[in-house]
């Protein structure tokens, strides 16, 4: 690792410059990136999912936040690098502080541009570099993905890529709009792909025009050729070194641009190009949360089918653990093979998080060969998982306990406590225009009456058979306040974590709609359908703690998951659900 | 009120303007004005605290909140006026549509340069009038006022003004600050007056200087003498025109200035005359919010006193009603009475809200000689006041029933909604860096749960002897989340309004503090001390309806009412009390 730092601070010499930026994103600004573009992981050894690092000619700093510092602390070399929380002393405060009056360079093809202004406050000098240092002395970078490209059908899209294109681009109020999220390109053209481990779609960009056509740019277009059929005459092809030429060629067009969501370079080529810049959001972000009712029952079907896997899952640890031998990446390995056995299923919609003991408190752990070890009798073993199935995208959490002796009693009170927090926003009812920052409270507050409390959001939006992380909403205090609405899936997900001992975590899907009307009632209201099937943990949970309306919500739902999950297992594995979910 | 809109617009033609804005705000963009100062109402005939009117040439448009919008509709004549909604509508989105392309006066006295900014998105071009067209239509407008003033002792103020000047000098981070919020003033020096009818305090700008020097404008300088020992030399007073041309008198220093919160002329005076302005939050508003352990005190003496009023009025009206003849007006005249008996009782903290029946709905009612209506048997009864003393400031709010008979189930259900959401805000712990939007769910969910809710805030900031509303916090989804501390006061109080029928609403102040250490706790935790003691209305109240935990929380709170205020009481009005605030 440190000869990398050592490469890139001889190109950063040689730029002239004192610094250089390394985010997380990659080109399309989103927060899983292919081989290629893990450039912070080869300058640091860190994995997370989130995280920005700035390497001077002294000192690297890399910043992740509370879901990653216990893991960012054991990847990195002390020696090399230093940790800061991205929220509690943020890169722009710590430039502040630390770099004013540098020259700091960065790939303008990875930052959007409003994250660079508030990096300029900070008094730094910004100067842009593509190709960048890094690239240079990544000598060995892979070459960018370019799996196949398949058709999203319209039995589970709801809706034909043609009427979307027209039906978003008459409200553009622009000449036209640039498409830099990958995710928003694949939800508006139907189209799916690979390039991504996780998520199940190709790393492209595009142009909607008002006219209703589009302009698609990827690496390797000669994909395209599978599904020229389905992308139709609306829809132009070509390869990703297209796309700077094509913005440039937007001269005196109004072109609509999420400048958050766009690299600063693409802007730059508008603005050069003569184009005029409409900051506005990208225009997919809301339709495409906002899922329609094929996509809806799609869903629905999804978490069905992927709760069987799930149940015997948890059928087959109970049995195993706490037999000692078991690993936490044999037993990630063997949820997978129950999915695999799920039809439909295309794969993990991210790596499967299996944490025993100390390890589940790192919040999004993920076991290696290095870091696995055995699950041991009498702890706590936390799996976060998820499957990519065409109708729908799956993201579900369970916390269990190895046994063979009871539980501690401190231990049962805060998983009764997260799983009331998870059942109070199940069960929250709330007024058009309540957005997800002003529900989080909601599902800390029986932590926070015992003084405990997560370092993470509460919950976040999931695609359709897209990303399993999606936007605009989210369940978090540093989320932007954007309304929920009717069709939107979020997960909720509290939890806790006492570092060295244990992770709770538990996590169901949410799909938002309307509520039924009520006496006097003034606005539409709001709620929650629960659309994962997998019951809570008897040996965690203490009833006694629970208000009856607390413990009449997770009977009914037990009863729920008996009904729906029972008669698709095996004699052994339905006899365990019964058991497991019976009525407290 | 059709006159005055005709002459200015006759003003609007002369000068060449298409519009006018008048804001309720004067030129200290506080929320309560000076007769001098009530523009809005003079043009309006609306009187609500919030609101802003745009006059075209022939339409003109007033946008209150959810608080003013019954209010609105009774005062405004729907013949010249429409009525838009602050939030749903606001003026920026309204001018985009209606008002693109025209030019729009304004007076620059009265706007801060971010909102001027904000409504120039509209596609309006603004023009600046100063004198304004309304000032000049508005020929019997009363004189500034110019009420004595009197020093804030430090037995009160907890520190003295020279060592506030000297603590808010080291870091100022500029070399001046200029405050034109008349309440930081009034907080910087340890300065009260009466140029408000309920805030007591000087309407006055000032500039605090990094060598802790301030200068002081107000209206008729000569009053300082009378405080001139306590300002002491570093403090310079002026006459308000001699402000500008103090600005301007910067020449070269770096001036920090809170955009939001000073009228454009200044910043733009201080522009003129060569000075940096540098954009910062007004350097008085935190330290002013967190109250010292001085002002803690006092304000948990201030509010023991002035609930023996409240006992004593609460008592005398069960009494008098539902004997027919008792007004509201009558009412709010009675409890104002029992208030002047209270040692120390420096003037109403703002006009007492009496409701009776539908009049209780209107958020933020006022009986007048007009609309005063006679307090009827069996209805409800809603009472919204609070005292100003040298030791703190007060708001309180209580709902009764007027019986004889009982209260329909109905209406006991939701009044009990309404104070099981003030009980969870109470009992609210939660780590620091949680801010106000992110607890205000918590006080709605028994209501939203009933698909029910209130259109306006839970709870705002309340001043120590100064504003009864006070920033920077707030218990709303609409304000910016700025983190609680301890030693802020809030109000906590939820309600339910069914138009033409009823208002309820329970209010209380709470005193935020640091919470007890809990095993494995991560970080500091914040509570609520309430401040507040009065009892809640028996007959409302349905204990059916409450959790264990929330009946244990209202007896110990009314063990506290007993015990602390009991004694001060008379025999009758105490023997009232035992009986409405025994144990459920």
């Amino acid at each position: 690792m440190n000869d990398r730092l050592a490469a890139l601070r001889d190109g950063m010499a040689k730029a002239g410059v004192d610094g250089f930026l390394v985010p997380r994103s990659d080109e399309h600004l989103g927060e899983y990136v292919p081989p290629a573009g893990e450039r912070l992981r080869w300058i640091s050894g860190f994995t997370g999912s989130a995280g920005t690092a700035l390497v001077l000619a002294d000192r690297a700093v890399l910043w992740t936040d509370g879901r990653y510092t216990t893991q960012a602390r054991q990847q990195l070399d002390p020696a090399a690098w230093e940790l800061r929380h991205l929220v509690d002393d943020p890169p722009a405060a710590w430039m502040a502080r630390h770099a004013s009056g540098l020259r700091i360079g960065h790939d303008p093809w990875l930052h959007p541009a409003p994250a660079l202004a508030k990096l300029a406050e900070a008094g730094v000098t910004l100067v842009p570099l593509h190709p960048s240092p890094l690239d240079a002395a990544w000598t060995d970078r892979p070459a960018p993905p370019a799996a196949p490209l398949r058709a999203h059908g319209v039995e589970f899209a709801g809706e034909a890529a043609a009427d979307k294109r027209a039906r978003l681009a008459k409200e553009l109020d622009a000449d036209a709009a640039l498409l830099a999220d990958a995710h928003s390109v694949a939800w508006l053209l139907n189209l799916r792909g690979a390039d991504l481990a996780h998520t199940p779609m190709a790393l492209a960009f595009a142009i909607l025009h008002a006219d209703a056509t589009v302009q698609l740019f990827l690496h390797a277009p000669e994909r395209a050729a599978a599904v020229a059929a389905h992308l139709g005459n609306g829809v132009a092809v070509a390869g990703r070194e297209a796309l700077l030429p094509a913005l440039r060629a937007l001269a005196g067009r109004r072109v609509r641009v999420d400048l958050d969501a766009t690299p600063a370079a693409l802007v730059e080529a508008l603005r050069d190009g003569g184009a005029e810049v409409v900051a506005g959001e990208d225009p997919v972000r809301l339709p495409r949360a906002c899922k329609n009712p094929a996509e809806q029952q799609g869903a629905r079907d999804a978490q069905r089918r992927d709760a069987v896997a799930l149940a015997r899952f948890l059928h087959w640890l109970a049995r195993e653990a706490p037999g000692d031998g078991l690993s936490e990446v044999a037993a990630a390995r063997r949820l997978l093979a129950f999915r695999r056995e799920v039809p439909g299923f295309a794969g993990e919609s991210f790596p499967a998080i299996a944490g025993a003991g100390g390890n589940g408190a790192i919040v999004h752990y993920r076991a290696t060969a290095a870091s696995d070890r055995r699950i041991r009798p009498d702890e706590c073993f936390l799996i976060d998982s998820g499957g990519q199935y065409p109708e729908g995208t799956t993201d579900v959490t369970r916390t269990v306990w190895t046994g063979p002796g009871p539980a501690p009693a401190a231990l049962r009170a805060r998983y009764t406590a997260v799983l009331r927090g998870h059942v109070a926003l199940a069960t929250a009812r709330f007024p058009e225009g309540v957005a997800g920052p002003h529900l989080d409270a909601i599902a800390r507050r029986p932590l926070w009456e015992m003084g405990l409390d997560y370092d993470h959001g509460t919950g976040h939006g999931i695609g359709a058979f897209l990303s399993v992380h999606e936007g605009p909403v989210s369940i978090s205090r540093a989320a932007k306040p954007v309304p929920l609405r009717a069709g939107m899936i979020l997960s909720d997900e509290p939890g806790f974590y006492l570092p060295g001992h244990y992770g709770i975590r538990i996590e169901n899907l949410l799909l938002v709609r309307e509520a039924a009307r009520q006496p006097d009632q003034a606005r539409p209201f709001l709620e929650f359908e629960t659309l994962t099937l997998a019951p809570y943990s008897r040996a965690l949970l203490d009833p006694a703690l629970l208000a009856p309306a607390e413990r009449a919500w997770v009977d009914a739902y037990h009863a729920r998951v008996r009904a729906e999950i029972g008669p698709l297992l095996d004699a052994p594995a339905r006899a365990w659900l019964e058991a497991e979910a019976a009525p407290l």
